[in-house]
């Protein structure tokens, strides 16, 4: 785990909210995840556009992503899962800093399968820091 | 441009529909876009899911994405881009072939900007191979 806090856009992530670090990754579990296993994954350094990242922070992020999904699709018994990048306010970005939404599918989680989208711009209650830490202890475990 | 037909997962894509190519990854026109500058981009590999892809493939794959993404966003006068993949049936894959959604947005193309990927699952009139072609050949200017 990182000593010094890593940063998602403004706010302080704390290191029991991270599962999976790379060199230039991180995973987190999500405050208000819009279905069971909706993690993000983000580059370390703080930049808010896709086209402000060097390819080898692409490299590594999508990377990480494949290391990630794999685990959190079997984890959470998905059978699909949505990758989706909001890329600037208009594409509904809220956080000013790059973040790939992960989120695992299953054949009964919507009628419509693409209703995902709408949902993550819903308001939803936030989860509790002892329910986000015990999912990320729970997924640490795999990257180990 | 390619002498081997490219193929999107069991469909022969023209020449005339690509815009981009790199080493393992090509770009194409939209048949039936959910809104103005909605591009496609492949794996030259046909392979059903994020995870099949190999790291090198990842690499050039997004790679290629943030400089497709960045022309595409420009020339259609986005402020934003949405990136999806669709990864498996459950989470709305149609083709079986892994491909990346690039969507340029403006502050005034949906009332909320999530209801895109609603928008991504609604029937839709196909464009004209002539339409198609146009587009692509105006795009590929970019590229060469």
């Amino acid at each position: 785990m990182s000593v010094t806090p890593f940063m998602f856009g403004p706010w302080v992530i704390r290191n029991s909210e991270i599962f999976f670090e790379s060199a230039l990754s991180v995973a987190l579990v999500n405050l208000k995840p819009v279905l069971p296993g909706h993690v993000l994954i983000c580059p370390r350094r703080v930049v808010p556009r896709y086209y402000d990242l060097e390819d080898h922070e692409i490299a590594d992020l999508w990377k990480s992503a494949k290391i990630v999904s794999k685990v959190i699709e079997k984890h959470f018994n998905g059978d699909g899962l949505t990758f989706a990048i909001q890329d600037g306010k208009n594409a509904g970005q809220t956080v000013p800093h790059v973040h790939i939404h992960i989120i695992p599918r299953q054949k009964t989680d919507y009628e419509n399968t693409d209703q995902i989208y709408t949902e993550i711009e819903k308001e939803r209650e936030p989860r509790t820091l002892e329910t986000m830490a015990k999912e990320a202890d729970e997924l640490r475990v795999y990257f180990q």
